[in-house]
């Protein structure tokens, strides 16, 4: 396989797509998810092998759950059809003004390019990507993961083919989309120096995949994937409104990246709220690991155990909780301080300056007062969809939607200026 | 040296930094520019040496003359007051709204943190990067070239020295410069993979400077600098305007990366143009470098020479431009797509689908109408300042100035919700 060739058509197809309308756009999108329709039955088929050879292989039943499509592939027809239903941010223009000379100056918001993104077990992860990138009139350069491979191939080949088929094929080619027909893991690093080709990589995957990602490439990469997640009890907190967001935050969905880790209590509430954060939760089939003053606390409790060394350095992913005792509000933004992952971080109280600076003070892509950080998502906070969380600075913080996968070019009209 | 224990020191003092008032900050400003006047004698005596040695080792009068600071200190003074004099981006709120579920969400910008910058002779550099580094509330990890490194030491020296002295250690501690006092390469490679203290790299100089931090950093690089910059003169351009845009875009500062490189002239303009531009520009002192059909036309000519090989891939940085015909709109765009870096591209035309088209389709950082390209620049472009000019797509594209050295945070102010 030439890599090179799979990335000079993504680009070539790019410069085509850049130029497609929101309508063809749209009508591309429509005809992919009746594609996946229409194509249901072949798609599963090659699912149900990638099943086989991953229960003959010892996956777990939970990784299995997620790559399975029978149950999920209307719903991933159906999120393409919502992707179509969302603004195009492509030629949106921005900081529009007449310089005094009379140029007329803008910026204008166009695609970025090419896509590369590297991700692992999930199938529906191929289909929205290919979504939020043809929306926002970018090419997508894939690589999914090993276990689920057939099943991409057989998502990627309807979708190149409904675009064939809905006669866009020189406004929307199929090259626009390509994806890396091989478990061999070199390709990745040799996407990773694509630079002539691939404007942007976002892995979607461990800690690990994020770190070889931004030592190995020459290409911008998008980290985030790792959210060690606080949320501080203030003095001030309001003790219902706590347990229903703590209770939210760690056991809504335990195994992504927004949910809750570590708890933060102000001495002068611990008394009254960790037994109850215990019990509550608890119930949910929480387990929770106190530093030695919360274990004085609650450490008589069934589930509760020592805090280790690393515990407040650890993504649970699981029904795990950190409990900790502070003395301040300082102590809790020093303590998030060291040991967040600039994620999602919350505050609970009813104290207007400490919310205030919490909001100033965190430097997480996502900060809260008195709600869940299960919230730090591009459906959850409006944006329609979402392709990533960046923890990153720069380009995007947070959730990364349609205007994230956007660059923009400044766009300067004259009548014969010169400068002086 | 230990870097990485300058890199927390700077780390450390983003964190004060980042909470620094607009009124701290504009102070610390109007105490550097005082401080850079007071000790202009000193500052200047290290300049000499510099220079001494630099004309001993042989530098050409150019960049010797890059390195004075002689004549420049009293305007570089003058700019650190004009940025205190410029908005404040931090803190800035956008994106405002309530969700149906009664959340209330913003992104607000917020500090990038430590701002790595590696550049080479100009010690006006060293002031402009902590004047624009300080004001949007980031901390400056500098690496200048090593022929001028007595007189950044000064610079930074006396800059540390003011914000000591103005009281406002605490809020803007000293730390929050840092200067690598070494000429050792190796140093710019370790400062290239210090990702826990540097949060972005903006490289000033050649194309290899960028090359290398783009294939050696771990930390997200802000790549440009390099421009090979076309101005098409379309079947409808006026005369008198593309005359006075192409002499401004070749001549006004000739060794600057948004000055001119290529001249596209359609078909049935060129025996009108060409000979006017070669006059006009050749009393100006500039040679020409044609493609086979515009030698045909201005062959004869004095200081006109045919193009070679690579002449069309060749940022000039000189006063040399490249001149070819084209039939068509497309064959210039094409021209454009094949040999352009994505710095600054220009067409002139009389004609407003033509001028939409190439708005639209040339993949540039700056596009111009009726103007010269040498308004790619954060203060001509209205920005105030800048600190480099992006040809890359992510985080900022084109002139970077306050605002581009910021981030955000998403502020999510609940009153309990949970996530359904």
């Amino acid at each position: 396989m030439d890599l090179c060739e799979l990335g000079r058509r993504a680009k070539d197809a790019s410069y085509a797509l850049a130029k497609a309308t929101t309508e063809q756009k749209n009508a591309a999108l429509l005809a992919i998810a009746d594609a996946l329709d229409a194509n249901a039955e072949a798609i599963i088929a090659e699912n149900c092998i990638d099943l086989e050879e991953g229960q003959r292989s010892g996956l777990s039943d939970a990784l299995l759950d997620r790559m399975s499509l029978q149950k999920r592939l209307p719903g991933i027809a159906e999120d393409v059809r919502k992707v179509a239903s969302l603004p195009d941010p492509v030629g949106k223009t921005f900081d529009q003004r007449t310089l005094e000379n009379g140029l007329q100056v803008c910026r204008r918001r166009t695609p970025i390019g090419v896509l590369g993104v590297i991700y692992e077990a999930r199938p529906n992860v191929t289909v929205d990507v290919i979504a939020l990138s043809l929306k926002s009139g970018n090419a997508a350069f894939l690589r999914g993961g090993k276990e689920i491979m057939r099943s991409n191939v057989a998502l990627v080949k309807v979708i190149r083919q409904a675009l064939g088929d809905a006669g866009l094929g020189e406004i929307i080619p199929a090259d626009a989309i390509q994806y890396i027909e091989s478990t061999d893991r070199r390709y990745i690093d040799e996407m990773l120096r694509l630079h002539q080709y691939i404007d942007m990589i976002i892995p979607r995957g461990g800690a690990a995949l994020h770190q070889h990602c931004r030592e190995n490439s020459t290409i911008p990469v998008i980290t985030g994937g790792l959210g060690i997640c606080h949320v501080y009890v203030d003095e001030t907190a309001n003790l219902e409104k706590m347990l229903a967001v703590v209770h939210n935050a760690k056991t809504q969905r335990p195994s992504v990246c927004n949910s809750l880790d570590t708890l933060l209590v102000h001495s002068s509430r611990a008394a009254e709220v960790l037994p109850r954060v215990v019990d509550h939760l608890g119930a949910s089939g929480v387990s929770f690991r106190a530093e030695p003053r919360a274990l004085e606390i609650v450490g008589g409790k069934t589930g509760v155990q020592p805090a280790g060394d690393d515990d407040f350095d650890t993504e649970w992913m699981a029904l795990i909780l950190g409990l900790k005792v502070v003395d301040s509000l300082d102590e809790a933004l020093e303590h998030i301080r060291q040991h967040s992952t600039q994620h999602s971080d919350a505050i609970m109280t009813e104290d207007q300056a400490h919310a205030d600076r919490f909001v100033e003070e965190v430097d997480s892509a996502a900060v809260f007062v008195n709600a869940s950080t299960r919230f730090n998502d591009g459906g959850a906070l409006g944006l329609g969809a979402e392709i990533a969380v960046s923890t990153q600075k720069l380009h995007a913080r947070g959730p990364m939607a349609l205007e994230e996968l956007t660059t923009y070019k400044w766009v300067v009209i004259g009548t014969g200026q010169v400068r002086q």
